[in-house]
């Protein structure tokens, strides 16, 4: 098989501009999956995907409905012969609020630094276009040294709830050799890595109703219990003095890592003093006897997301509240399942409640933690690709973040997954001024080119 | 000096009708102090007032600027051998929200069940509005039995806190005997009660920063300090496990009651059942070793009366976020100062932060405490005027409200202030569908009439 990598990689270079523009284009797409009036933009998103899949080179590509937003499906067949691959990313996008803390329009991209600044700009839109991208340039040279299956959703970002039943249902459609995601990160661009695991979630929503309406604080304060009060008691008493969650049962499934395991992870550069200084920390804070690379990469979490109740309007209101909100989250690690730890949640918050409220928790959505295999085809693939790209051996890290459909892909699929991921941190994914850098964009494409190349090659 | 008290019953009787329009007229005004967008609204009542009080017969009406909003000052001297009563109310009042709870618009006065529903119906236009009323009563029929003063103010919700400075500016022109105030409630209709105790308020917003910017919470959960989770331990350990509040020195100054005084008070009628089924709870809830009329008549108390922070929007997103607020009150006794206490607490939050966060506190508004003696000619006067109107003798009780400038009139004025008030805890003042009760008023307008002859009679 011919491997015209130089020449593929002096296109990518060549037309690096028009590959900024057509992302531009898409990133200026509104598709907030969460946010029901941004339907329509969500559905404008994935027909974009699907042209650009087609104008790309894909022997076909088509828009399948959902009970939610649309997956986009393409494929490019080589030969039967040839190895297939997988490709998944999302087009939805995180809502973008708070607005008033972007220095830009969210959906207005710019360039700045050298990077892009939008939402979307890194998680996904930016790294999933960096497929199309390959695809073209690949094409271009009418050398694709597999066959190619593409699947791009609009739920990621409130759980892929739809994705599942449509695997279910396509498993033939979507039979492969591997799966590969971009959309988790590297360390550095100096310092390459690959995503080898990933956090579990469980979502949750919990309202505490104390009286049946808002009383004034002065005439009843003191003898009714304040729902706010109360919900931040029962939020506090979720972890205990050495930051470990309290709720009955939580760490029994928990993957203990040997001392080598975590040696090699810590190992990854990092800096405290640097981290703590991008973040203006006067301190971190964690859970006791683990690293900052362990509390993110192998150890469960629950972070509250959202909460609000009473009057935060301006000014002061002297109102006892009916009821008070909070969005929770657990990150979960790998044999921890979401289903479990969502049931440990609400029987422990709800029999912590006092007699003087009612608690009500609704399950938001969940996934499974995973972990990729270092020793796999798939694994060695992605190293050597880094390799001719970027010129260094990659570093394999745990990230914190989840993408839960990566197990359900290989519990309906039975296929493992890679995460060829090219974000950074500073790349502020879900916050105001997300960005993406140009140098990872245009890397990242021409790294993917050169994955399906390894790849092809070592199923030989 | 003649009392015509049963024309005057009559005429109160005959004009009800336009009585109850004039007020609603008031409560179609949204005069809303907190909220800067209903400055001229505020103004409007403003206008509203004074030339009421001149159609009622004031000598003289006018509307003094202050650096907030204005004070409506009115006289009526009638000759200066007799006693002269300053009449004190509020024509501003609390924001309407959250507005969806209202069966019918805040601002549209209707009548249910011998009630009138609006914001401010109760507090404090309507009960303000029945010594203008009682003005006008006693007026037509040239029977006025003291010298009246009216100072009605427009930032009582908020603080009033440019009050101060105008009663500072005008003790000569605010020269009188007594100061009168209809601003609470009574225990029901079959049980007339006065006011002899208020709790003084210290009011702060706080500010938790964790991060300088909102973070993935996958990428930094369990590592980054969430000011989320940490406002809610800092509010949590505001109170220990008996409910008292742990800021060190808070207790200090508690005025305590004797185990008579405490007998006394627990005397007035209250069924726990009932208070219980009214506000559907499970149960009350409060500070150890104190019955519910004691905890909100003579205990100090700490109410989170908003908190917001994060992502409060429809879906889920998986956000860690740089900031975290709550509006905090806190409800104080006699010999409590609103400024000692509001540094305890900045002293004491700012002390409890961890190292991962920085803390701002922000003081709203405060007002110290204030104890009404029962043996004064004022308590006299307004203990007969019920027995007039209501046939009964009044049950002296202590309120958990906060009317802050009750202790500074006694300060600046050096006097004592009548709690001549008429709501009842149905009325839902500071909540949604506030109400005021139509024999409130009337009875009110009358007692009030018979407050000024009892008065001027006590005084001879």
């Amino acid at each position: 098989m011919s491997d015209s990598h130089s020449e593929i990689k002096s296109f990518i270079e060549e037309n690096k501009d028009r590959f900024l523009n057509e992302l531009f284009d898409l990133l200026r797409i509104p598709s907030v999956s969460a946010d029901s009036k941004f339907k329509t933009n969500v559905e404008e998103a994935a027909e974009f995907v699907k042209e650009k899949l087609i104008a790309a080179g894909a022997d076909h590509a088509e828009i399948c409905p959902t009970a939610g937003h649309p997956i986009v499906y393409g494929e490019k067949n080589i030969d039967p012969s040839l190895p297939t691959v997988l490709v998944y990313g999302h087009y939805d996008v995180q809502p973008a609020d708070p607005y008033e803390l972007w220095n830009s329009p969210p959906f207005e991209p710019v360039i700045k630094d050298g990077k892009i600044y939008a939402r979307g700009a890194s998680d996904d839109k930016g790294q999933m276009y960096m497929h199309i991208k390959a695809l073209e340039s690949m094409n271009s040279f009418g050398d694709i040294p597999c066959n190619l299956k593409f699947m791009i959703e609009g739920e990621e970002e409130i759980g892929s709830e739809n994705l599942g039943v449509f695997v279910k249902e396509n498993v033939e459609k979507l039979k492969a050799d591997i799966v590969l995601i971009s959309d988790t990160g590297i360390i550095s661009n100096d310092a390459p890595s690959i995503c080898t695991g990933l956090r579990g979630l469980s979502y949750v929503e919990v309202e505490v109703t104390g009286p049946n309406r808002d009383l004034h604080s002065g005439m009843y304060g003191g003898a009714v219990g304040n729902p706010i009060n109360i919900l931040c008691d029962m939020i506090a008493s979720l972890h205990d003095e050495n930051k470990q969650i309290t709720i009955p049962g939580f760490y029994d499934n928990v993957e203990e890592l040997s001392q080598e395991q975590r040696y090699e992870l810590n190992k990854a550069p990092f800096d405290l003093e640097d981290y703590k200084n991008e973040l203006d920390l006067g301190d971190v804070a964690g859970e006791k006897g683990y690293t900052t690379l362990e509390r993110i990469g192998i150890r469960p979490t629950l972070d509250v997301n959202g909460i609000w109740g009473g009057y935060t309007g301006e000014g002061a209101k002297t109102v006892l509240p009916s009821k008070a909100y909070a969005k929770i989250s657990m990150r979960l690690v790998p044999n921890q399942t979401s289903e479990e730890i969502t049931q440990l949640f609400t029987k422990h918050f709800e029999s912590i409640a006092p007699a003087s409220v009612k608690v009500k928790v609704t399950p938001h959505h969940g996934g499974e933690g995973v972990v990729v295999p270092t020793d796999s085809i798939g694994y060695k693939a992605a190293s050597k690709a880094f390799e001719d790209a970027w010129g260094k051996s990659p570093i394999p890290t745990r990230d914190g973040g989840s993408i839960p459909i990566v197990a359900m892909f290989q519990k309906i699929l039975g296929l493992d997954s890679i995460l060829l991921g090219f974000g950074l941190d500073e790349d502020a994914i879900h916050s105001p001024n997300e960005s993406y850098g140009i140098e990872n964009y245009v890397k990242g494409i021409e790294t993917i080119t050169r994955f399906h190349h390894r790849f092809a090659e070592l199923n030989k």
